[in-house]
């Protein structure tokens, strides 16, 4: 399965790159420079210790992926699907891992979206033909990106198309102990997103780092 | 530790009073009629095969209590409260486990509030003196009723009154394999009720009854 990731240079993308790949997943990072995308992936692969990663320009990226995550801060979301349109019109999965969070003086704050959720706002500015699931966003950004430690977490899918959403949590099952979960559809993100708000709060009242979901009973 | 139920004889109030009383707590059923309350308080004893629930009229139970949960259908919490405000101000701590969420054609339909949640349209509709805790909006009923299931989850618990709170998580340890976490402020209450719709949705998708959540990583 080859996955791509928009915006590939940050933390999240780093951490999902670095878990697909020691899935075995085929990893492209992308970036609006491909240099910056070859860097990157040069510097996964050391972490990984095996050359898998590759890094190109974002159109080359989205043409080469079957799913594009798009892993940008939040803000820079719509931007990022702007910037991309046309070739985002060809068809890739896009995931959208976001949450609108900010910080200020240091504190969470939970941004409300007319669109009801960020996911919401960005499946609108999407391109016919585009498909757009989320799932990963109440997972921890640096958890995953510590390859050394089990996520032993539930990965949330939520996504208006059932083919889209399968793919992802296809995806998704590849990465060990790691269970994905049929969230329903893509309005669900207005739960999810608030999830990892109370994650954040949890991790700064709880003094920990990587406070994530599992559902006991099924 | 002294705790009643405000409308104690439905499937909520069941399982949390059984829970109690096989911890060792002194649980009360309140009811607007005293007989039906001796009626479920005899009924809950069979189960647990010991005379330790007692039953009481409403206002005589919230006069017993140090913590009374409400536990009526969430669309008749405002109209019980407001049966017995001269009662709750004599401060008490009220504990919510209400979610806005109504069944139409069988379907689960989640019942945006104005207030931004249930829990905070009952907080301004409480006397002043009385505290309102939310916790045990994510666990489901008939799993509480089941005493022999070990919950295994995170019981979470937001209030505005950390003294409150406390006085709630305290309460919630006394249940073995159930974890209370502290959820901040009342206003967490929107993201709980929103994970319950989805804990809801998660059983009908899976065919299961008992979805509840846990946090890793703490």
């Amino acid at each position: 399965m080859r996955i791509g990731f928009l915006g590939g240079t940050g933390i999240e993308g780093k951490g999902l790159a670095l878990r697909f790949a020691q899935a075995g997943a085929e990893v492209i990072i992308g970036s609006r420079s491909k240099e910056r995308a070859e860097t990157a992936a040069t510097q996964y692969n050391n972490d990984l210790g095996n050359a898998v990663i590759q890094g190109m320009g974002n159109l080359e990226m989205i043409a080469s992926s079957e799913i594009v995550f798009l892993t940008v801060p939040s803000n820079q979301a719509v931007a990022a699907i702007d910037s991309c349109r046309d070739a985002l019109s060809t068809g890739p999965v896009v995931v959208d891992v976001t949450v609108p969070i900010e910080f200020r003086e240091g504190k969470p704050v939970y941004i409300e979206q007319d669109a009801g959720s960020n996911a919401e706002l960005l499946a609108s500015r999407l391109p016919a033909g585009a498909h757009l699931v989320v799932a990963f966003k109440t997972i921890p950004a640096h958890i995953l990106a510590e390859i050394e430690t089990p996520l032993q977490c539930d990965v949330f899918v939520c996504s208006d198309s059932k083919e889209a959403k399968d793919k992802v949590m296809q995806a998704a099952r590849l990465i060990p102990t790691l269970r994905p979960l049929d969230a329903g559809p893509l309005q669900s993100a207005r739960i999810l997103e608030r999830m990892t708000f109370l994650a954040i709060q949890l991790n700064r009242r709880y003094q920990v780092k990587g406070a994530r979901f599992r559902i006991e009973g099924l």
